[in-house]
């Protein structure tokens, strides 16, 4: 496959992938939007089903959408290594136009929410007068990146490493029963694993498990103007990056040894 | 197949959709029923699997149920458009058809909804003594038809446009496998993302993605007996009609370049 | 296949059926249940999933396991008439059997529910002192056998009619791409079509859409020693009997005229 | 196969089941998860999901991760009986690496709930200054191993014994349809069917339904340092072992009888 086609599938892929996921965090959080409230079984399940959906339409290119997965894949032999920039890029830049248009479908929602009193004066009292210091995730940034509840740099890249670890070691799992990890099965299995990853460890972190999922709508939500948005966050932004990374060449070497 | 073979899966099919996806709003919405306050994620899955029931029932016609996927089909070349007006006309049929079971099977619910005190001074109460003119979606008329949250021409149509296109995206690539489409796991596949485009972009605007799905109860709601049931707020009702359109067309476009 | 085979699978099979299915009504509603109060999405999910388990335990016989099934497939041709009787006798067996399993399940619960002072008291200020008389379900009853919210026979008929229409129509519809009823993903198919029908078409009589899932453990309500049990709603038990086997017939009707 | 090669598998499945089995508990009942109260359905999807993405990790042993499972396969013939003390030993090898590594993930959570005042003084309340005496499990062991909501033996007993029964069974069946039960859907579907044991079946004891999910992580809760952590509750620990394998047994000889 040419460089051009996996770039033009994981964009879009990945996209579609951010788009959803973005969505439902926006869906369940955001003021005058008909789910607000619908919890955690919601956001997890539209994860879910927004790795089924974004997986369908990159099949042509293996369906990625994290780089996490194309390392694994790639110490694994499944991928060339020359493929591994354009994977990436093109996952970077598609979760940056799907943050964007989470931002155009809630348009109205992040409006409401944002200058909503209520939220601006807790934003005040929290002493967020320079919010682009804002030392925790507020509730829009949790639209687009990860945050942690308790924040300890050793637990969050340990929970993210184990989290991504296990994400990886199904998929290259499914690639040993060859023709089911592209097939409809393959497919809808790995999207209720990322629903069970929610639901099982989703709680410490936010489970990015995929850098690029949390990195590019980063840059999104610093970039947009949004008012009274808070800041994004930057001192966290490593961790989602690095332990997806370690947790994908982790298992990559359990499915080696194994 | 024959334009009559069209015409009766696609009515029995688009009927079975409404009455099952207009069936759940009935279900969540409505006093004296069993689901009440059930929550979003029964009216997601309820959706899903409203499609999964139809798809199956109206698999002889490729199971459309959706003038938007009709339409992405045609630009495709996978739908002749002299079958087109077949498809849509017994599409919106059906539509009709379904939302009139969903006030058979609810009949008592819609019965002690709306003449309950409550509900009947709050309509008041809003001024709505001509109550055709009503400005917003009742709690009646989203049984039937959806309605925007922060009521906005330009976004609301954008997120139908966001929603329709990940949606025939999806079918168009589904296509592409053979096989995949008309089997058991394609259909399966399709209903699952219908239940992910519900969670993750259905805030804003309830996600019709689905011209006739919206129009079709929408005509019903205005013929039915029902007392107190407000305005059929037409106002808004080429949205969800226009929107799912532009969409579709711009997912085939997309399809076609890639 | 001989008719001890049938009578074994589908005996087995529906006592499964009621197991989990009468089990989910337990564990959401009775006292001092660890699931008490999960809802409708739980009750919708757990009979969804009650099929499933059976269906698969059931397959030799093709897992009925609802009379309304039987006559659908036996007026279609797929059953024979001679069979019918057989299929049944053990389907009723099985639902009284699994609501048995139920009871010993879920023991402390039952106890634990009913002789709590409150639900006492409220039976008591009912005036149900004739408990055997009393004119609505109550919330044991709710465990064993289906009632409506809204007592009214015609709407109530019309309401299972619909739904169990609509479940043999894409049982029989499934049947047509051989192959796949007998499959996982059929199987599968037909649980989450159970899972939809309850979401949508559940809110008014609770779907029976199975006369010896209501009949079946409606007896064994009546016989159990139960104390304070209320009545058995005997006056309402015939709508879930009549009501899905006239949507039955009318399903194959449908479908040999499609 | 040989021992060595069954013996990875099924303690890297097992750890990864309950990893994800023992996180969703955590993650719905430890301060500061972003999951706290998501509900019963979030466990009883999790639960399952954790065994979808064990069984995928597992599959080259076939996938037991439960002595149950071994002991049901064992009798029906479809395992080696000599293979049997290889795959009970991994599983319980696994099953305590897992709920340690529940631990890490969550370690942020567990100090926060442990050391609240709030749970501190409901512990000391109840007069459980020797904590290690404990006579309920805690909200904590909870996240480990089950404990009944009504404590009784014998009803304890059969609960366990029903709810495997009904496991085994459907686990066995699927074997007589050659090839699903390796394949994905095979897998998905015991998934399922696990998500409708918790739901039905779980109100009583917390289905353990598998004596190495219970007694493994029983013993990791032991020795993990936590802080006011009570008792490990040794008392009960024989029903979910016992249980689970009088189960497996009925279910092979119904099976065979069959």
């Amino acid at each position: 496959m040419s460089s051009s086609d996996i770039f033009i599938s994981e964009t879009i892929g990945t996209a579609v992938l951010i788009l959803l996921g973005g969505g439902v965090c926006a869906a369940v959080t955001l003021k005058r939007s008909k789910a607000l409230n619908a919890g955690w079984v919601a956001i997890t399940f539209g994860w879910g089903f927004a790795v089924l959906t974004g997986a369908y339409i990159a099949a042509p290119s293996g369906a990625h959408l994290n780089p996490a997965v194309t390392l694994g894949l790639a110490i694994d032999g499944a991928t060339k290594w020359s493929d591994v920039p354009v994977y990436i890029g093109s996952q970077m830049l598609g979760a940056m136009i799907g943050a964007t248009l989470v931002w155009l479908s809630y348009y109205g929602q992040f409006q409401a929410h944002l200058t909503d009193p209520e939220l601006v004066a807790k934003l005040d009292e929290e002493g967020l007068v320079d919010r682009s210091a804002a030392p925790k995730a507020g509730p829009v940034l949790g639209v687009f990146s990860t945050g942690p509840e308790v924040r300890n740099v050793v637990q969050n890249l340990v929970t993210e490493i184990i989290a991504t670890t296990v994400l990886v070691l199904a998929i290259l799992n499914l690639g040993l029963t060859k023709g089911l990890a592209v097939s409809g099965t393959g497919t809808l299995i790995v999207a209720l694993v990322v629903v069970g990853l929610g639901l099982s460890l989703g709680g410490p972190t936010g489970y990015a498990i995929n850098p690029a999922r949390d990195l590019g709508p980063r840059i999104v939500h610093a970039l947009l103007p949004l008012p009274n948005k808070g800041g994004s966050d930057w001192s966290y932004a490593w961790i989602p990056v690095v332990g997806p990374l370690v947790g994908a060449a982790l298992a990559a070497g359990i499915h080696q040894a194994f």
